[in-house]
Formats: structure tokens, C-alpha cells, sequence
């Protein structure tokens, strides 16, 4: 991913604007990060938080110019859309209940967006963002940075090419130990945001990683869950969301699969695990190391893939940027992301064609698919774990 | 364990009998140089095989003497209860519909048996088996033998001793892929008896290997499954059988937890994996590594703990037969269940009091929660993924 | 490293220019990238490549506008150090035998210097580098990116805060298999810059990857080589530069040490691997999962070390940028050094202090000890393996 | 390994006599094990301590008969070789300069002999060991049981077979922390046997685990080293024999290697490791995870070798008792050369021929070349790390 067509087609780096992801927030300056790794955005605006004084000094230190620092996002979107030299793409890191309006409001005034997930608290949110991206023909991508990663995508291009063949099994678990203390939240004291069922949404463990393991699951097996059964709950005392979910699936092609999710397994650090087993092989894959992909064929040795190294499929290679046994991490995978919305807006804008292989990032669907789920598991657990069918369907246009 | 208090107290090793087992069986060899890897046993009698023919001939393999080998287990409890120098303990490896039978003719002959697992494939057999044992006074043990790797009694202290708090979280896997083959058994010609509901049980993925995963969660948590929502079914085309099984949890004291195992998973070897988690830090073990736990405190480095290394608890340092560094396996493993049942025998016989250490083998209650086991699974299974309650009583004695 | 300093004291990320590094180096673009992942430089100006048409289209495509693309370096460090919007920094990464040309005119032009390693292919040069960045008191800066990574830096805090003990055995590996391909360089044609002892130095392996594993050891332990007993050879046939070598080491404090090297390890991606006893424990470090960091006490369980995890010291938490778990990679740690060298530049410029936990990144020392340990290596080689002293003091200034 | 041609071939399986390894020695049960874990030996006799009370205890406490038990190993091996009954086979466990007249009188009365490492502690010693077996044709196997792990078998099958192509480069390490503590063996107190020089041989470190190294690249590589330049000598303060040894090789065919053993690494258990490069591939593996082999090939992904698993060649089927996915240890490695000298001990008895692929255990000549390289690496450690030219071939017969 080093060449860098965006300069060479646009003759400029993509503007960018960001809002949220002031200092004390870890995503804001993973994006910013993401964004310029490659070279292809310059971030030229920002609305780093809602706090007038704080919005100012995090905008300096991030190296802003003065008049490009807004305390109002709203603001942001209005007079970044009509300035000429005007922020291109706007990027949203900001609470989840905030991602709808804020995106919103992009679209319709003409600017691509990048936005974090989980894409929007509710169902009608997400129907009514998925309307508007189909309807205004921009690009969304939604930052489900894990499928960024080339070994992820050296997952999904061995299953399009038929390495695991019918897929039978899936297992995928998403296992944190950051919010085990019971004095996290701290008791007394204004609720974080995350905790909040308003602002964060219905089930913390589901849009904090749920939508992420979900993803995984999809954007390497192509498949959708058809029905499942599941529970949602609250392990540590005094909690107020939900901290760990379980569920059964069924896939739309008959493949059954097993989920679970906990944000509070004590001394766990960040245990994203996939295992996709098929008619041919099987894979396995964990985000602590994931430099590695283990393939274990039907009946022959088991085989490494590394990024760059020996086996790797077109999608892989480009999603890497080093020689083989140089570990690319957390930042080139998002930096992927970021990448591949920057092909499709240059496609987009320039009407040349995009690179095929781009164009896997997670989109306005996957958004929607993400918040379906998270609304099904919860179905499902609160009507003692009877199967539910899934809607798997794009909703219809206006 | 490398002091030998059979022949100290006894004056000669258990004189042992082993009904099945016989060439092509890979588990019959495993009991056998389970039995004699610590000298606490010597195999005095057989009936390998239920074909005279094949009796003999493997009889004599193994170093019988002519006058041992039997082709008929019922004759060999018969005549070998009644002989001076008979076997005094008879260890059961045939297929899981006649445990009931053999273990039930020993125990009545006044034997102490060592009996494969699962325990039987019918629960009014389980609880009738209970009822003999408890009448008799005899030893049972049930090779739940992954329950003998140094590193799960570690994990079991450290869950005793208070290194992991009150548990919470529960994840159990057992994934193999030696039944992924679609051509397993082969479609035409008769039907091994694992596939074969009558002989093999209701469910073979959960007789084979569901048992093995549950009752290494039981043995680690010393927690009961008190209700669960379960999926038991079968993904390979054409199979007669269970090949997957996946359930959600509820502890008895309330920890949640996620269970999955499978025989389908093309090209996995062995991939039995338990991850708990308390209120202190985490353990995760993995079969294929059983040589390493890892120990994740809640807000301290995690640690490696390694067979005789240090951290070690005396029940673990017991379960190992060398310094640290040297691996031990499957067959260690192993040894230490029969090794245990060994110290259990002799303190019955002699009026010693045994090694409180030894004293954790899988006995017939562990057999009865097996079998219950499975049948909640196919029950929850079978009523749309319903939450169904887990029976975690002992059987009334008459 | 998320906060800024170079835009907090200096009113603007510092202004670089890239002297080599154009498309078909990996090393390019990761210098590259590095610089701005953090925002402290903005690349100004460029001279990528020596010829002419490709040092333009190579500056355009990473986005340098017309007037800072030059088709000469001296141009640029001349043209640059003249405006007065011009470079600051000018970071080398060029062929090994002109290094010292561009840096040494980098520094008489007053910028500071960011340089590749191996720092210079002759002892003669190194020593007038050392002078001359003594002599000017600016900042020289050498690419030894593996200290960068966040537990290489925990491992020398580790070493600092008295974990290990007195160190006594130390051991390296540096093993490759990019050429171990008999045809690389292809037979015919011109010879790669690389291969050419005049252009690549006196011994490839140990200018390209002896150096690094030489100054790992150096940064983790704080000891030098006081003796070495060497070979240093080729291995694979028709090869005209070394491709292998070992040597055995006395440190200044008494420790003993093994070091191997080769880039003709078949199948090897970059395994560079250390490990350091000291009286109270070992730590073990390899590159290709750097995100791990094992540290084995004398007589205590076997601990990790995790990025931002537990245990970790300020140092290392201060080169990680994210929470622990998502792992980070080679990018990242050859970033830190550029922020390390920003650090020093600022504080150099602004008469401020830095912080004293920026300041270990590699210099001109660093690089001169790193010259002479491979021709100390060639000298012991060429001796039958006689033990060599090793020169550890700075030379003299005029 | 499961079949049992001795019983078959015999009638009974091998009388066995045990000379050391009384309580206290973790290899006398290591030995004891390894012998009766397949059913080929008894264990009929045994002089396990020079001490009497403690050889009769001892030799209780392992289910010896009274009269069967010695309390002077030279009278055991006269009366056994006269009993009709008596042992046929000998096997020696007892401190290093007792070896070679222990097996020299077992030899003598006709016994085949099992013999633990190093074979002897001086040159003088193991050439006529040498002669002895091989003018009295009788089996001598020496326990350099790391060549009886599954994966070991399958490399030097790797590479008989090509799969290295011509073997280049070769690493390997013997890292312990055993001997870290200064405090071991007691400042005060006797020296025991191992730390003195006279009954542990001239270098504690090379006779304990440097024999082992050597033989394990010899086994898997089928090269002698030719030439060697190395350092050993004493780290830990106090210790009155070498604790750490380092030596640059040069092998028969060209081939370069390094070789690194210490046991004073503070915290390391067991890691026994070896790198072998060819022109076609790499293969790695690691005593502490043994059931792992890693196969790196040119240009293709890098492979798993599991014991049983997919592409083990017949010599590593033959040496595993278990399906894939079960881990063997230690004992089942060590058991394969008890294993393989029974069946070479049956093929020199009865005249029958041996399976080819038990005759790779290590014989005397084995324990030669073991004896020479100890003092080879002495002798270039004394002259100043000059290069020692190794005499590889076999001393001449009378």
C-alpha cells in the first residue's frame, strides 16, 4: 500500500476533517494516525470535543491551523463544506449515539465519511443512515479495523478461493479483561459515556466488540447469520450494561458457529480469535499475534501464512507495506482502512475505477448488519435463548 | 509420584485386568502402559477381544500367560474373582454399552474397577452404577485422564487456593478434526460401533469428547452446570451421529460460561482448551501445550506455570514425575489417574488413610454429571435451544 | 508518544528532507512513514533517487511539491539550508559509502541528522562522523530501529532497575533467508549496491544485520565488547560478500556472549532473537513477535511483559501508543526513534530539557561502536579465530 | 511402537538389571520407566546404591525380589550372568567415571549393556569402550535420549529423505538455569559427584547437556563436526567446573554452526534447541515444546510437524504410541531408545534382522565422538579460541 494514487490522481492528499477523539480518547489518535500513514489524507480540520477550551488546545497540539479548530461539529460539517480549500472527508470518532446525526449531516453536505463503530444505537438509526449512503452515492466506510489486518484478508481470499472449501464451523470469541474491576466505573461519580445505555448503546460488550467479532466472522466467511440463540447479561456486581454475551448461530449456508464476547475476564488483554473450519481446512487466527495465520488442511501439514511471506494472496500483499518477518500491527491494519476508503473516494470522484481489492472495507451494510445483531442477541436472551431468525436483507429504497 | 506405596503396603503390585483393549484399539495400550508406568500395577489377566481368535493372539502379545487370557470378559471377572492370585482390580475399555455390564459384574465379584469413559450411555445405567459403587464400597475410577496433566491440578489449586477469585466466566472447548472426513466411516460396509446410537451412546461427539470437556470444567471450578441452552447436531452429510455440540452456561454459583465441541473441524488435531476466569485473573490451558498454564492476574503480569517449576502447588508437583523443563504427556497424564486410583485402592484394602492429593480422580458421581450431561444437552437441544435445569444431586441409595 | 511537543514548543512540525528512499526501497518508505505517523516532521523535500526522471516522479508521488524535489543530495542539503522555510532535518538513507558525505554535509550546512545504519563502511569515516557531530553539537541520529520497540525498551528498564541482576550470559541471533537463493544476485547482470564490498561495506551480513543485533545487545545490557573470538564467511556458493557470522564475547563486566548471524537461512524471515542472564533472572526477546516479552526469574514462575501492560516500566509505556493488547509493530518502533530524535532536536533548538527517556536512542557513538565490531569481527576471522580486543572509548576530538 | 517382537520373538520379555538410579536420581526412574513403559523389559535385578541399607531399600521400594537385589554392582553383574535366569541385559545409571567399568564387566560377561551419558570422562577410556563392544558384537546403547522424540526422528528423516537439501548452517543451544544459584552446591558441605572433576568428568557443563547437543545435530544432520573454535569455562563465582561453553563449527561437508550451552541461566528450564538450515529449507524445534517441529521451506509457507500428524515419515510413526494431538513426552522419547535396543538386542539373539529403523539409537561410537568433543572444545578453549581440527573417524581394532 505504499504507492499512493490519491496524490497522483487528485494531484492532493484527501482533506480531512475529524471530529471527536480529543486527548484522554485512544481511538482519536489511532484514526489521525491511520489516516496519515500512508500519505494519502492531510487532516486540515478538526472538532476534537465538545468542550470549547478543550476543542482548542487539542486542536493546536494536534497542529491545526486556528481557523480550522470548531467547538461545534455541526459547525465543522457546515463551513468545512462550503470553503474551497474545505475539509473532503469528515471522520467521526465521537460517542455512538452521536455517529447518526453527525454522519448525517456529512452525507448531505456532500462530504465522504469515515465513522467509528458501532454505526448507531438503534435499529431505525442504522436503516435510515443505510438509506441515505445508497441515496447520496458517497462513500461510507465504518472502522471494523480487525478486517484490515493482511492476515485477516489473507483469510478471506483463501476462503474465496476455495482453500477451506464449504465452510462447516465457526468459532469466534472476543475476550477483554479491561472492565473486570468492579470499581470500574468508579461507583460515585457522572457515568462514562460507554455505560450509559442512552449514549452507548443498549449491551456495552456487543457495540464495543460484539459488532467487531461479528464482522470478522462475516468479512472472512461471506456469510451471514441466519438464526441464533443466545444470552446477553451482567457479571460484574453493580454494573449497569451488559458485560459478556454468548450466542449459537446458524449461517445462511447451513455452517454452524459459536460466539462469545466478555469484556470482563480478569488479566485478559484483548483475545480476538476466529477459527473457520470447511470442507478443506481450517484457520485460525488471534489478533495478539496477528502476524500469523495457522492453515491446518483436511489431511496435510499445517502451514504458517505471514504477511508477505510465501502463500499470500494478492489482497494480503497489498495490505502489507514491509518485507516479510516485520510485524505490521494495531495501526497498519487501520491505516488499511483508511487506505481503501481513500481508493473508493478517489474512484468515486474521478470516475476511474477503483482497485477491486480495496473495495472490501466495511461499509453502510455491514454497519447495519452489526446493529441488526446486536439487537437479535438481545431478542433472543430476553426470550429464554429461543432461536431467532435474522434479517439479512438490504433495506428497500425509497 | 515416583514412591510406590502399593508395594510398600500391599507387597506386591495390583494385580490388574484389562477387559478390551485389544490390537487396533489406541486406547487399550494407553491403559495398559498407564497401568505399569509407575510400577503400582502388573497386568495379570485378559480378555482383549470378543473374538476368541483375537484374544489369544493379542493376549500373548502383551506377555499373558496362557492360562489369563480369556474370551469372555464375564468369564474372566468369574474366575479371576475366584483365584488366589486373581486379578484384584479389573480396568474396563470396551465400547461404552457393555461399562455397565463389566463394571457391575466386577463390582458385584468384589473387584475395584477402572473404567473408560463415558461412564454409559443410559442415565437409569448411570444411577444404578452409582447405587452399586456407593453399596459396595469399591473403588471407581473414570479415566477422565486429561484431569491427570500436572498443569490442570495446577490450575485446580490455584482455583482452590484463591489465585483467581470468584469465578465468573467459563469458556470450554474440545475441537478435533478426525471425523471431518466425510468418508468416516466409510459409507458402505458396517458401522463402527462409536457411530452406532446403540452402542456409542446418544450422542457420539458429546460420549467422546462433551464428557471429557465438561467434566475438566468441573474438575478445575469445582463448579456444577446448573442450567444451560444447548445445540447438539450434526454437520457432516450423510453422518448418523452427533458431530457438534455447542451450549451456553449457568454455574451454580452463578458464572456464566460457553461450551463447544466438535470431531468436524478439518484438520485439528486435539484442541481441548479451557479458559476461567475470576474476580483475581485468569487461567488458560490448552491440551495440545499442556506442558504451560497461563495465569493472567487482574492487574499483574501474567505468568507462565510449568510442570515442577516454580509456583508449582504440592498437588501439582505430585502429578510430575521429573524436573521442571522436561515435558510430560498424554501418557503421564494418564498415569496419574490409574497411579491415583492405585493409592484409593490400597488405603480401602489396607485401612490406611490415602493421600488426600490422590483423592481427586473421576469417580461415579463424576460418570453420573457426564451422562447427565449429555442428555440435558440433547434435551435443551431438542426444545429450541430452551434453557433447561441441570439435576446436580446424588442418587438416593435404597 | 501521542503528545506533541515539536508543534507545542516549536510552533510547527519539523521540516524534513529525505536524502534516497525512492520506489523499490523498503526502507524508504518506512523512514517515511515513520517521520509523520506522530506528527512532529512534514517531509519538505526530497532527493529520492540519483537519477534524474525518477527522483521527480518519485518526489511527486509522495506529494513534494516541484521545487523540493532535487535530483542531487548535496543540491538539496546546499538549497534547503538557504531557504528559510527550508529543511531542518535531513534524514540519509542512501547506499552504506555515502553516508558520511551526506551527513557530514548535512552537518556543516547546521541541520540535524537522521542516518540509516550501518553508519559508515570504514572505521576512518565513522571516527570523523564522531568528531564532527561532537564538533557541531547537533543531533545525529542512527536508524538502530529494533531499540525502538516498546519491550526492547522494557528490557533495558528491566536491566536498569536491577531485574536481572549482574549480567553474565548474553546470546543473539540475527537469521534470515532472503539470500539464501544461490541466484540472488542474479549470476549476470550488475551487481547490486549491496553485494559490492566498496558500496555495501566490508562485510554485508555484518553491515546489514550484524550491527542491529550488535546494538541491541548494547542498548538492553549497557555493556561493550571488551574481546571477541570470531569467523565471518559465505556460505552460499559464487556469493562475493559474507553471508554468515559467529563469534563468541567477553563483555566489559566480565559476561560471556554468543553471536550469530546469517541472511542465508532458507525459509528464516527476520529472526532476531536475544536473550540476557543476569544473577536474579533472564529476559527473552524475538523480533518477529515483538509484542511479547518473557522475563524468567531466578526462582519465581516465568513472567510476560505486554505492551501498556502490567509490569511495564515508564519507558516502555511512554513507546507504546495504544492500550495493551493490539499489538504494534515495526512501524511503530522505528517511529519512536524519529520522535526520540524530534525530542532531542527541540530540545536542542529551545535550550529546554528533554526528556532523559527520549535519550537513548541510537548516535554517533552508537554507530561508531557498530563499525568497529565488524571489522574487529573480520580481524579475528582473519586471525584463525584469535581472541581480539575490542576498542571501547570515544576517539579524541582536536 | 506398540507391537512387541521381543515377547514374541523371545517368549518373555528382556531381563533387565538396573546399576544406580537409587531414590534421589531423577533418571534412575526415568530409566526404570522408560524400560517397562512398552512391555519389552523386566526389571529382574538392580544394585541401585553402593550403599547397602539404601540398595535394599531401594531395590524394595521398585518391587525387586530379596535375592535379586545387590548392594555392589560387580557382584550383580557376576551372579545375574550366572543365574539361569539372571539379567540379560545391563543398564548403567551411576556417576560418569563408573561407566566404563561397570559396562566394560557387563560386556565381559556377556550382557548387553544400556548405558547413560557421557559415556566416559576420558579419551583413553571411550576408545577402549570402543573396542570392547565391538570385538564382543554385544549391543551398547547409550541414553542420548533427545534423539528419541518423535519430531527429532522426523528431521533426520527430513533430511535423509532431502527435504533440507545440502545442509548449510546449523544452530543449536542447551540453555539451562539449574546451576544459576551461587549457592549450588553448598559453599560448605561435600562436593557432589557431578561438580567434582575427577568423578563428573573435566567439564560439568559439556558431560551433562554439551554431549547432548553434539549428538542431537549429529543424529538429525548425519554430519561429524570436523573442526571447531570454542570458549568454556566458569561464570558463576565459586565453581570449580565450567558452567557455559560456546563453539564455532565447521562440519564435514562444509556446513558452519554454533553451538551455545550454559546451565547458568537464571529461570531457563530445558531449552534445548536446534536450527538447521539447507538449500531447500529450514528446520526448528525445541526440546521444551517437543511435539512441535517447524519446517520452513525456500520459498513455500512455513509447516507444522506434529507426532502422527500429516507428512511424518515412517521413522517418526514408528516412534509415537498415539494418535495426533496427544502429546508424548520425555518418558515416551527416552522409552523409544530402550525400545530400540531391545530390538536390536532380539536381532542379535535370535539372528533375525531388525527393523533398519530402530537402528539409529546411539551406540558407542556415538559416545565416542561425544568424549572427543568434549575435549576438543577444552583444548581450542586453552590454546586462545584457535581453530582444533576433530578426528572423526573410528579408533582401529586389535
Amino acid at each position: 500500500m505504499n504507492n499512493n494514487p490519491v496524490i497522483e490522481k487528485l494531484g492532493h492528499r484527501l482533506r480531512l476533517a475529524v471530529i471527536g477523539g480529543g486527548t484522554g480518547s485512544f481511538i482519536g489518535s489511532m484514526h489521525r494516525q491511520a489516516a496519515v500513514l500512508d500519505g494519502r489524507f492531510e487532516i486540515v480540520a478538526g472538532a476534537l470535543s465538545s468542550r470549547p477550551e478543550k476543542a482548542l488546545s487539542d486542536g493546536r497540539l494536534i497542529g491545526l491551523q486556528e481557523g480550522r479548530i470548531y467547538a461545534d461539529a455541526m459547525d465543522l460539517i457546515r463551513v468545512e463544506s462550503e470553503r474551497p480549500d474545505g475539509a473532503e472527508v469528515i471522520s467521526i470518532m465521537t460517542p455512538n449515539d452521536s455517529h447518526f446525526r453527525y454522519a448525517t449531516a456529512a452525507l448531505d453536505a456532500g462530504r465522504d465519511v469515515i465513522c467509528d463503530k458501532p454505526m448507531t444505537n438503534t435499529l431505525t438509526d442504522a436503516e435510515a443512515l443505510f438509506r441515505k449512503v445508497r441515496e447520496t452515492g458517497l462513500v461510507f466506510c465504518l472502522t471494523h479495523n480487525y478486517s484490515g489486518y493482511p492476515m485477516v484478508r489473507q483469510a478471506r481470499a483463501m476462503r474465496e478461493n476455495g482453500d477451506l472449501g464449504t465452510i462447516r464451523l465457526i468459532q469466534v470469541e472476543y475476550v477483554q479483561g479491561g472492565k473486570a474491576n468492579e470499581n470500574d466505573p468508579a461507583p460515585t461519580g457522572s457515568v462514562p459515556w460507554r455505560y450509559d445505555r442512552v449514549r452507548g448503546g443498549p449491551s456495552l460488550v456487543m457495540g464495543d466488540i460484539g459488532t467487531h467479532a461479528h464482522h470478522l466472522v462475516r468479512y472472512i466467511t461471506g456469510l451471514e447469520v441466519a438464526s441464533l440463540s443466545a444470552e446477553v447479561g451482567t457479571i460484574v456486581p453493580g454494573r449497569k450494561t451488559h458485560d459478556y454475551a454468548g450466542a449459537l448461530l446458524h449461517f445462511d449456508n447451513g455452517a454452524r458457529g459459536c460466539f462469545w464476547v466478555t469484556q470482563a475476564a480478569a488479566g485478559v488483554e484483548n483475545s480476538l480469535r476466529v477459527r473457520v473450519s470447511g470442507t478443506r481446512g481450517t484457520i485460525e487466527w488471534n489478533q495478539e499475534i496477528p502476524q500469523q495465520l495457522i492453515y491446518k488442511p483436511l489431511s496435510a501439514p499445517a502451514e504458517f501464512r505471514t504477511p508477505n511471506g510465501p502463500g499470500c494472496y494478492p489482497s494480503a500483499v497489498r495490505a502489507s507495506r514491509i518485507v516479510a518477518g516485520h510485524p505490521e500491527g494495531f495501526h497498519e491494519a487501520f491505516a488499511n482502512i483508511y487506505a481503501d476508503a481513500a481508493e473508493a473516494i478517489v474512484a468515486r470522484r474521478t470516475g476511474a475505477s477503483a482497485d477491486p481489492l480495496a473495495l472490501t472495507y466495511p461499509g453502510v451494510f455491514d454497519g447495519l448488519m452489526g446493529v441488526r445483531f446486536v439487537h437479535d442477541v438481545i431478542r433472543s436472551s430476553g426470550d429464554n435463548g429461543r432461536w431467532v431468525d435474522c434479517n439479512t436483507k438490504e433495506p428497500t429504497l425509497a
